[in-house]
């Protein structure tokens, strides 16, 4: 059966809450059942119109549609939510629908601050409900390939890791003239204390541990505003400690003229290196010490099962970032048809990005701001 | 509303009908009603069940579904069908559909043979109901913006077309032991008289054509059998005369050791040229005579209405082959959508390969097969 | 001690000249002694003044050079001459030189007809001197790994050669201004029987049949002038058939307006595949059936004894055209100091390209020419 | 007239030594004279021997060479010096050579120290000779392109620029088994203060104020030992700042494994960027805020006359490490004819890496040094 789901945000302008909701198509394993996709009751109506909703499910506001879902027989009602809203308006429907019985994925950075992530993370603990988080960027094969080499000793013994994530679309003082992705992300009531850090250096820095398996420890930030007038940072730097004493390089700027949405990866070990780019995302590089780069591939025969599981098509055949998406969704879509057979016993089972790593996130964010603002060189990133 | 699909073919073992499912769903577009999966009526349940549709709707041929969805009311029956069968099954479902009123989107080549092909046009003329042949790669944005380059007079009057499409998945003779998809397409009695010319080879020049807005005219073309034992070519290359005095090369082998799936086409006028490669398919390159090359990519500001039509993200974020494919899908719904509130007048003003198309594919497979045989320098392509 | 070069050619607006004397000068193995530069004796002496030779060895006549540095002392006179001229003038002063007892090294193609360049071969049959063409391409490390990849068997039986030269240089009609380059180039009188065929097309072939190891049997070529009132070919294409079976497609064009000077090679094996491109000639990517691709680097640790032996440098330190061209000219100093010392048996002990091979580039050129006037899809290449 | 060169270190088993002998061939520029190519006399006759010098004029110390040297005739007599020693060895001969009025080109880092440094700046004044550094990489025409760019306003007002050099090949101890390479550079007593920060930090420390034409400022830097047992540095990165409000990053690592030499440079402006990777030196990405990536190309008709001049190739024929290193010595070459006929007035006048900029890259080694071992953010880097 297809997991109901419900999706908080989305509305008109929204970029982000159709990508989720192709996301949650394309694999059929979903069945959006309905919506709040706008704090204008009229606006929430139009995009469920447009997505051919019931309109008794198209709702005015998520304290509404988590009542009045959870009022519908449980064979109706949706069975989990997709939260696509700006920062600012994570927290509030994240834990009132966990509160309520209903699985949510949703949108990066996990909240507006720290200290709601940790009251999300509570609520998730609490309920023991499943939590995903949209870390897009770690859903794609050969990301998840890197992983698995770096787990099984392929490169060797860790030593560094560079992650940069250089954007050129902020590089002009967009949010003056209300463009609305500019302006929420620039926007500290809405997006929180960081503006680059918070949008995509969270995302370098997810993919960095993620991939190495080792959490950052200290950070020697650096935050600038290079746009006049701009609220938040669009451009951010930092050295890196790792635990085991691997060190790092962390780039990640809005103002990069001319740049598209270019994160990349490169980690080194004793033995060898590996190196992803979004720019070529079906391409991952092992480069031995002393031998020939290798090219691994998406969808080719000798590639892990740990990436193999998240892919569709045979190699040559381009996924992109609604497939990396979607295999977010589909880890997800797993957790909850498990929790809903009593089989789920935690998210450590399945490959999708957790609460945990949520909080982690805020928590860079929040100590690069204070790296920022600091004449010390380290700051502990600690939990 | 959602457009009611029906599927033939896709059932398991079938690579193309997931994703045609996952290109129907990507958009949400359509829904998928019914189908006829497989002519083992076992299997096709089994599918039918998998994609949870209600299991009267699941038929054990193509015939009970054409004539029973035929009888439902018409605002429950199927309003298209998903053609995604082997070659030799294309004609028979295709020609019913269309009789009994349904539209008809079908995986290429068109037919087993020209003259299948021609029995099916002729049905098209004959119902005027709407028909699109799944040329992928005609579906990707930056194909749409070469075309529209060559058209507004870019790269001046054209003189020379090179494409290639090598494939290395053919080395091994895999059908001897029964690989599926290798097993049909090397089979002349499911796939007709061209083996690797009919299956890749037609995607090629379909391409040349569509982006030059030129026929080729002459083939002088050689079909090999390189791994022993194969009944129809894994190896095909042709000189190609166009109309206008346009020459160029075709490549197309399935015995390109190594190869993934590289379809590639470069084309050149007097002004400069383009390059597109299915390897990375969201660059485009303009080489202009005399000036830096220029990269052109899909979701960019500067992109022409034809490309930006078919996008769905911004620049930076890969869009791949489920998303070209669903890009037909998508000009198909348009044209139903248009047919069903009469406002359909030719397939021309949609952006979808159609069934002339379908029908220059089969004659460039036949001319091929004849030209390899012939003597002859230039067998003439002529419809 | 340094070989004694003399050169013939290479005056005022000669590109191919400048570059002989880098490649020569680059390794320090040659110290250029006398020339005569141009047929023009004021513009002979003006280029040697620029090289600062002395006057007297400067001549204004290739025959003068010839006899006169004959009558010098055995250790002063030149011990070898480049010849650097249109191709109209290779065969006069090669002859001439050998057989006043001077090796020769000469540009591509060998001559101005097959039959002049049977006329050079006999004269180093008779002489038993040392004679080398600088077919450059064949000077690149990676193309020589290529070659000792596909002898040591790492791609197995051949099957399948593609090699292309897009050139755009020549989209316009230079030579209706009078650029020197595109003149003699474009003028029957001075270049022979081809155009592009025969100043690019040759190098083509020549690495194709360099890198495999097997000889071109027959061609099916198509010869086009694209460029109205241009005397001759501008654009060549041929589907290609070679000893054992191996089928291939050659592409030789300049009229590829935007594309600079991009030879390129692949050849398949049973096993594998192997790409060069001199867009990147420092990689050489070796794709196998069935595990990533490789990509072999000049200067690297790992590659052959027949590559590193052509490598000045580490990998990552990028060598080029003129250290390719250098490679020709460090194996033939090899073999002429081999040849003062009296150990020097035949080319074939080197790694330069010979006088027979020049002889086959001659026959390729007669045979495409044939070729493109016949109405027979198939001509033989026969010596 | 060719200029006289001698030359100081360069034995067997130097790498740098045979570069700057190929760099100063190549265009035949110079003729080498003289040399003192060890302090080991043998090593220094053999290597001499090799290189067919008059053997009285291969010396066994550069005392020797530079004393008699002086003594010979002046039409005779070396008129500049090559100096190629471990950094240690880099003063002594320097300061001799200016004071009996040789000029030098000398390899980088500067000097053993930024005292050292400044006593050579100090000679270089005094004397007024000319004095060359061989930063190679500002050698390479399309760095020349991207400082033109930048100057004339391409981008428009810097805001940020990332500079990257990671290598691969200290990733094992290998100094501990005497590699001579790595042995030096990893040795406080040959190589100074800084192993990767000097060796090349400073070259990606150069480029980034050579192309921005911006001095940096201030450092916060951290140096790495990953290789138990190794004496100096080999990782480094740094947060930077430059005049004009620019931040930057910069990383310089020898212990990436299996990474060849990528020295990437990276700037940034309010209207676009520029893009330069030593893996394809002849290629410059010119990425406009608004418009498609251009693909600036060494030899190409539109690039500026400051890459041109530095040019030997028409686009498509690449040049390499050894042709940038040989663009220093024709600067050099210049400098020296003019001043020997008089016209010198200042280094500014042509375009190669002078006294001073090798003084600020001592300074930006020992300020790195500094910063490392500091617990403040920032460190002043001033003059």
């Amino acid at each position: 059966m297809k997991i109901r789901l419900g999706m908080i945000g989305g509305g008109p302008g929204s970029f982000i809450g159709a990508v989720h909701r192709k996301a949650a198509a394309l694999d059929a394993m979903y069945e959006l059942v309905c919506g709040s996709f706008s704090s204008n009751p009229e606006k929430s109506k139009e995009t469920g119109s447009g997505l051919q909703l019931d309109p008794d499910r198209v709702y005015g506001s998520y304290q509404e549609m988590i009542s009045r879902e959870s009022a519908l027989d449980a064979d109706l009602r949706m069975q989990a939510v997709s939260i696509v809203t700006p920062n600012h308006l994570h927290a509030g429907p994240a834990i009132m629908a966990l509160e309520h019985g209903f699985h949510v994925i949703i949108d990066k950075p996990l909240a507006f601050s720290l200290d709601e992530a940790r009251q999300i993370q509570a609520a998730v603990k609490k309920t023991g409900l499943v939590f995903a988080l949209t870390h897009t960027y770690a859903g794609y094969p050969m990301i998840k390939e890197a992983r698995n080499l770096v787990r099984t000793g392929k490169i060797g013994t860790l030593r560094k890791i560079f992650v940069e994530y250089p954007q050129g679309w902020l590089s002009a003082h967009l949010e003056k003239d209300g463009q609305k992705q500019a302006s929420w992300r620039t926007d500290p009531s809405m997006s929180g204390a960081g503006g680059s850090v918070g949008d995509i250096g969270t995302h370098a820095a997810h993919l960095a541990e993620y991939v190495s398996g080792l959490k950052i420890v200290q950070v020697c930030g650096e935050l600038n505003t290079k746009v006049e007038g701009r609220l938040l940072d669009d451009d951010a730097a930092a050295l890196l400690r790792f635990e085991n004493g691997v060190s790092g390089v962390l780039m990640a700027t809005q103002i990069a003229a001319g740049e598209e949405n270019n994160l990349k990866m490169r980690i080194y070990g004793e033995k060898g290196g590996l190196e992803w780019s979004h720019a070529d995302p079906n391409t991952l590089l092992l480069k031995p010490a002393d031998g020939p780069v290798q090219v691994y591939r998406t969808g080719s025969g000798y590639v892990s099962d740990a990436a193999a599981k998240f892919t569709r098509l045979p190699a040559g055949h381009p996924e992109g970032y609604i497939e990396a998406f979607a295999n977010i969704y589909t880890a997800f879509a797993e957790a909850v048809t498990d929790h809903t057979s009593g089989r789920y016993r935690s998210a450590a089972d399945y490959d999708f990005p957790t609460v945990d790593e949520g909080v982690r996130g805020m928590a860079f964010i929040e100590t690069m701001v204070a790296s920022s603002a600091s004449d010390k060189k380290w700051t502990n990133l600690s939990l």
